[in-house]
C-alpha cells in the first residue's frame, strides 16, 4: 500500500497518547492570547488573566466532581505524579505509568486479568484505569494516590466520590492541550511545594501560570464532562465492539487483553503471537493509521509492555501487542476500514511467515 | 480621574511582568493546534508534533546564541530555576528572583548600584538583569547559573558567549506564552531529572511536552531576534529616557534607580518618597495604565522590595517604588499620557499629605 497519497485522509485510533484539540479549547485558547496580563499583576490586565484561571479551575473541578477540592495546576500529570509521590515511599504496582513507576516501589501484585491488590491503601498508589489496556480497578478507599489520567473524560468519575486522598489528571488525554495537568486533592491536604518562588497556585506550585493551557484545559473538561452526560462515549463502547467482534473473525489467534474485565470504552489491546506490535504500528502508520504499541510517552523507544508482563504475558507475547484507542470523533467506517486493512497486513505477515 | 471608560484604550507598560503575545507566536501556536500526535508517538500524527518541537528548539538556540548547547524545555524560568539549583548549595544575592532565591543563600555582597560581587563563579548563581530595576550585571566567567529571563530578547546576548554554565530562559518575557521556558546547558553537562516518568526531553524531563506552547516559544524567539537586529530595543532605550527626563522635570524628589549603571533599555524603577507604590499602581490602574510595584511574581501580594532594600535603600523608600516597563508595542504619545496622569496624581497626593 506504501505511503498515504499526500491530503489522504488519516484515521486517529490514537486517543490515548493524545487526544485532538477540541474545538471548545481551541477557541478558548484563542481568545485567551487577547489577555496579556501575568496573573500576578494587580492591575487589570493581571486580574482578567487572574480570573480566566479560576474560571478554568471552576470548570475541571465541576467535570471532574472535585468541587471544594483544591485543583494545582501543573504542566502535566507526570509532574502531578512527582507532586504527590516523591519521597514518600508508596507503594505500586508494576502497571502503573512510568510517571507513578518512577516513584513507587513497584510491588503490588496484578493478576492475570489486570486487576491489582492493595494492602494498605495509605501507603500505596493505584491507576484508575490503564492507559495500555484500558483495565480499569476498583480503587480501595483512603488510596494515597490515584492516577485519573486516562479516566477522566472518559468514564462518569467524581473524585471526591473516589475514595482518593489525591489524584493526577491530565487535559491532552480529554481533548486539551499538551502540557497541563493537575494535582487534585481535598483542601487542607499537607503539599510540600517542589517548585518554589513567587508563591502562585497558593504556594503549591510556584512560577507564571501556564495560562492559555489552563484555558484550555478547562474548556475541554467542560466539554469532555457534556459529551460523557450526552452518552458519546457510548457510542464509542459501541465502535469498539464492533472492532473487537470484527479482529476475532479475523484472526482467532488475537488475544483481546482484559475483555472479560472492566475496561474503558475505546480501549482494545490485542496481542497477535509472534507478528511484533512494533511492526504492525508501522505498517498500519503507512497505511494510514495512527496507533500505538504500549504506552507513547518513552520517546521513541517501543520495547515490550512493562503492563503486560505484569498481567503475566510472556516476553513476546507482551512484544505482540498493539493498543487501538478510539475517541469521540472515531466513525465506524475508520473503524471497519482499519480491520480490514490490519486483515490485509495479517495474511502477509501469515505468508511471509509460512 | 475615576475608571477608564468602558473601551477606553490601557496602556501597557508592565513588560517586565508579562509581554503581550507576540502576532508570529500566535499564529505559529493556532496552526500548532492542528496537530494532534503526541510527540513520543511513532506514527506520522507523532512525528509531526516532535518535528515542531524541534524546529522550536533550534529558533530559542539560534535567537539565544546556543548552538549547540543543550535546551531542555520546561514549564517555566521558575521550573528550570528548581532543576538548575535545587540540592546544590549556591550562593546568590537578594536581587535575584524568588525562584533563585528559594534554592540559593542570599549572602552575596549588593553595592548601592545593584552591582554583585561573586567570589566563586562556579559555585554562585548570577542574574543577567534584574526584573526591578533592569540593572544589569558583568558575569563573571564560570558562573554556575545564570537567570537571563529579563535579559533574553531585551539585549544582544549569546549564551555560548555568556560564560555561564546554565542558564534559565522564559517565553512570556519576550512575548511567548506564559507556562514555557528551558534551561540551557552546554552538552555533556550532568542534569539529574526532578520530573520523572517516560524519558521526555532526553530523560532531563520527563511528561508529555507543551507543543503548543513551545512552538510559540520558538516563533516569539525568532520574531524577538529579529526585532533585536532591527533596532526596536533603541526605540524603546529613547523613549524610557524620554520618560525618565519628564519624570525628573515633574518631581525632582523621585530616585531614579540604577539610572548611572548598565540597564535594559526598557525598565525603569522609581522612588517617590512617601508616596506608596501599591497606591500609585492603583491609581493608574484606574486611569489605564499598567504597572507594578517591585516584581509581579507573588501573587496579589505586594511588599517592599527586597531588592531595593539590597541595594541599601530603606523599607519606607522600598515600599515607594514603581516599575514601569516599555515595550515594542508602546508608543511616545503613552510615555507621556503616562507622565501627564502619574503627575496629576502626584499634585493630588502632595495636596492631600500638605
Amino acid at each position: 500500500m506504501g505511503l498515504a497519497a499526500p491530503g489522504a485522509s488519516r484515521v486517529y485510533l490514537d486517543y490515548n497518547a493524545t487526544a485532538p484539540l477540541r474545538p471548545e479549547a481551541r477557541a478558548a485558547m484563542i481568545a485567551a492570547m487577547d489577555v496579556a496580563g501575568n496573573p500576578s499583576s494587580v492591575h487589570a490586565e493581571g486580574r482578567a488573566a487572574k480570573s480566566m484561571i479560576e474560571k478554568a479551575r471552576a470548570q475541571v473541578a465541576a467535570a471532574f466532581g472535585a468541587d471544594g477540592a483544591e485543583i494545582v495546576f501543573t504542566s502535566g500529570a507526570t509532574e502531578a505524579a512527582a507532586l504527590a509521590c516523591a519521597g514518600r515511599g508508596l507503594r505500586g504496582a508494576a502497571i502503573e505509568h512510568d510517571a507513578v513507576a518512577a516513584w513507587v516501589s513497584a510491588d503490588l501484585p496484578v493478576n492475570a486479568q489486570g486487576a491489582v491488590t492493595v494492602a494498605e491503601p495509605s501507603q500505596s498508589a493505584l491507576q484508575l484505569a490503564n492507559s495500555e489496556t484500558g483495565i480499569l480497578q476498583d480503587l480501595p478507599d483512603g488510596i494515597a494516590v490515584s492516577d485519573m489520567t486516562q479516566a477522566f473524560g472518559k468514564i462518569p468519575l467524581a473524585f471526591n466520590w473516589s475514595g482518593a486522598k489525591m489524584a493526577l489528571i491530565s487535559a491532552h488525554k480529554l481533548g486539551g492541550p499538551k502540557g497541563i495537568g493537575a494535582l487534585v486533592f481535598p483542601r487542607g491536604t499537607d503539599i510540600a511545594a517542589q517548585i518554589k518562588g513567587g508563591g502562585q497556585e497558593m504556594g503549591r506550585r510556584s512560577g507564571t501560570e501556564s495560562t492559555i493551557a489552563i484555558v484550555g484545559f478547562g474548556a475541554a473538561a467542560e466539554a469532555a464532562a457534556r459529551d460523557l452526560a450526552d452518552g458519546v462515549w457510548d457510542r464509542v463502547a459501541k465502535l469498539r465492539n464492533i472492532l473487537e467482534k470484527a479482529i476475532e473473525t479475523v484472526s482467532q489467534e488475537t488475544i483481546l487483553v482484559g475483555k472479560e474485565a472492566g475496561r474503558l470504552p475505546n480501549t482494545t489491546c490485542m496481542i497477535t503471537p509472534g507478528w511484533k506490535g512494533e511492526t504492525q504500528v508501522m505498517q498500519m502508520d503507512l497505511a494510514g493509521f495512527a496507533i500505538s504499541a504500549g504506552s507513547a510517552c518513552s520517546s521513541g523507544k517501543v520495547k515490550a509492555s512493562r503492563v503486560l508482563g505484569a498481567m503475566g504475558f510472556d516476553e513476546g507475547a507482551a512484544a505482540s501487542a498493539i493498543r487501538v484507542s478510539l475517541g469521540p470523533e472515531t466513525r465506524e467506517e475508520d473503524v471497519l476500514r482499519f480491520v480490514e486493512t490490519w486483515q490485509a497486513k495479517l495474511e502477509r505477515h501469515r505468508a511471509r511467515a509460512a
